[in-house]
């Protein structure tokens, strides 16, 4: 352990960007306290097969503690983050006793890193976010599995046929990554995995509707790999809208302007907006809520402050151009002010010539169904299936832990070629009562059941 | 499908009785509708091993409907049983879309299977639920692990000294099987796995404490097992208490009598009462709530209602004893029902001259920390590695499905090994708040943690 004089660093968030601040301290002089209100890291971009029940959230989760078990110098501690306090550098946690304001603890630090990372943002409707959820927690992940397993479940009871159809339809709105593996990964399941377990309904007639603002999927993607995932979408049966911009969602469905569709189910893969910490920095935010960060990623007038990943709205000094919210951008920044941090606490460095930051682009993947997807890496551009051998290899080779990796692969293998989904399961305190045919709407003309139905 | 024709077959419950009875009409020219309230069976006998994150919820349970894909005379209904209306032979369902009683809807049927299970039972103290959870359900499991782990969380920044070791201190109530293989788990986590993940406390300071009612640990083993087992126990630092009565459980620990034990965590293995449902049958019940059948397993003036597993009060034929509580006495119970219905559809007997069940005792198991066991196979009685070797092959004979067997074996290969348990994860709403404090009652004497501690 550090002595008592060990600088202390400050990490706010075990995402992408915390963790591997965290990492890249690992050698260096310093005392890091690592906060976070869960007590997981979470490999998010396989979230989207948790919430189609291809893996369990223990395959893409590890508890942040014993992912920096052998890092002597990181203490990690589980605690939800009120406020930074720039100006007496500590950082305010709520009371985990519940108590008065007077006992709330407070972490101070010499070096903070701010890497809280973003939730879901509605254009301002936050209403719609009961009827479309989004995908960015294990606790995400497990609710849009319960409503799509629960959408099947209601369907195949349901005696209005208007509203078994709605049951059926399921609404996705954004076309970037996560909306064309969800949007491929529920019409995968609905015709391929569970069409033999059930008696009353041909899941095989599930509607997938893929909705984006934009001219084209994938806008972040050249349009060529744009144009290969919308053919190979549209191959798998996924209805994909573009220039679709949402103007409602209600619990009877989507309206694009004046276009109304009945769907029952509709997730959120859209828009994303920073952690709500950031406004506590007092810095300029970007319209995301991002803290607008300078060359070094830190806050004006305060070279203490870092901000990482999704929290930071930077640009890379390369190219003048904005890095983007991906996992590469969370892991480059953190891994930045780490370095950062420790070059200047071993006296290499000081603050006033600290070097700017660089984005690397790694290149973008997205999978389309089972075993195709899109992928743009340097100046490769490929889709199908060898594309979508390369997303799997990358995908294993970036989990955290050995054993996560030959669970993931011996689930994929087993989906694979078994067209299983074994995490099927519909947990959570909302089982006890389908849900789903009262978020429809259906109550007031819903056809009385038929009892003979029972008599197939 | 049968035709018009067939005799509708009810099975209310998919755990052990309910699917033993839904795969024993296999082949019978029958229509059988499963409900169960859950879309998943689940392997209870390892459930402990998800409370205690040794495995994942998908790796122990498995959607009812794919266990029965391919029996094509059985429908699955995922619904809420209200009651039971045996004058009318019908089954009465929560409305779904949760409108007016009038438009509850029924299932009629010519035989019906109750097998509903148990609950939690706390000999008339329904209060002490909230400080002492049970385990029956995978909600409940994961609500333990989250408790576990919790404690350890709330324990490494706690700066009272009395509030740390209450956290640290964990009370199991009940020393059958549920008890004592919690209790061995728990202490191989906090001795084992975690010790290296904190950096505040030292968790092999943990306390368990076993408290049962009676003399001797395992009641239904024999004695030279129990004693077998309290000694292995005691050797891994479990505190057991025999003769130990619980006469009052609230947030800050646990009274024997006079005696009171400050414990941080109590979890419930005492008492269980079978599914409420069994009022309805209008028969009567025993002491535990469950139903008093006949030699038939039926309900009296109703030969075509059978109740199976734990909501039934049956006894063996040939010994007169009563059938145990355990998932052998559902499996077999379930078994004879739908064989009993089976042989009266197919016009092999009539309901008059039924044979008497008989429940042949195939032994019983419980597993003692790492790998040790105490097993009684016939006139087999053994402990230690032996028994667990056989322990092991028993459960992962019976696990449904060949994918779960493969994970299960892999994970207890690696937790074993490595000391390991992956699925550490803390989820659900109350993640935001550390509450354990809180729970523990140390609001108002709790000493604001020093700010100093941060600079290890």
């Amino acid at each position: 352990m550090p002595g008592i004089t060990a600088p202390r660093v400050v990490i706010l968030g075990g995402g992408f960007g915390g963790l591997s601040a965290a990492q890249s301290l690992a050698n260096a002089p310093v005392s890091v306290t690592l906060i976070d209100r869960r007590n997981h890291h979470v490999f998010t971009p396989l979230l989207y097969q948790v919430a189609t029940a291809g893996l369990s959230p223990g395959d893409i989760a590890s508890p942040i503690r014993w992912i920096l078990r052998h890092q002597a110098n990181v203490s990690v501690q589980l605690a939800n983050v009120v406020r930074v306090d720039v100006a007496r550098q500590t950082v305010v946690l709520e009371d985990p006793a519940g108590g008065p304001a007077a006992v709330t603890d407070e972490v101070p630090y010499d070096y903070l890193i701010v890497a809280t990372g973003a939730t879901h943002a509605y254009f301002g409707h936050d209403d719609w976010a009961t009827f479309a959820p989004g995908l960015k927690s294990i606790e995400d992940a497990t609710e849009l599995r319960r409503r799509i397993l629960l959408a099947f479940e209601s369907a195949e009871y349901e005696g209005n046929e208007e509203a078994r159809r709605a049951a059926l339809t399921f609404g996705i709105v954004g076309g970037g990554p996560t909306g064309v593996e969800l949007a491929g990964a529920i019409m995968e399941i609905a015709g391929h995995t569970i069409p033999r377990d059930y008696r009353h309904i041909d899941t095989r007639t599930t509607r997938v509707i893929l909705f984006e603002g934009g001219p084209r999927l994938l806008p972040t993607f050249p349009p060529a790999l744009s144009d290969r995932a919308r053919r190979d979408l549209e191959r798998l049966g996924v209805e994909v809208r573009v220039n679709a911009i949402v103007t409602d969602v209600t619990a009877h469905g989507v309206s694009i302007g004046g276009d109304f569709i009945a769907v029952g189910n509709v997730f959120w893969a859209a828009g994303v907006k920073a952690s709500p910490l950031g406004t506590s920095l007092r810095v300029p935010l970007d319209r995301a809520g991002r803290a607008i960060v300078g060359a070094d990623l830190t806050i004006p007038g305060h070279p203490e402050v870092f901000v990482a990943g999704d929290m930071a709205a930077a640009t890379s000094a390369d190219t003048g151009r904005p890095v983007p919210g991906v996992a590469q951008g969370g892991i480059q920044m953190g891994h930045f002010a780490g370095r950062t941090i420790a070059r200047e606490v071993e006296g290499g460095s000081s603050a006033t010539d600290r070097a700017p930051f660089v984005y690397r682009d790694k290149g973008s993947l997205a999978v389309i169904g089972k075993a195709k997807a899109v992928a743009q890496i340097g100046r490769l551009e490929v889709g199908g299936f060898l594309a979508w051998l390369l997303w799997g290899g990358i995908h294993i080779a970036f989990l955290i832990g050995f054993r996560h990796r030959l669970q993931v692969l011996l689930s994929w293998f087993w989906n694979w070629m078994l067209n299983a989904r074994d995490a099927r399961l519909i947990t959570g305190e909302a089982h006890l009562r389908i849900e789903a045919p009262r978020a429809l709407g259906f109550d007031a003309d819903r056809t009385p059941p038929s009892s003979e139905r029972h008599v197939a």
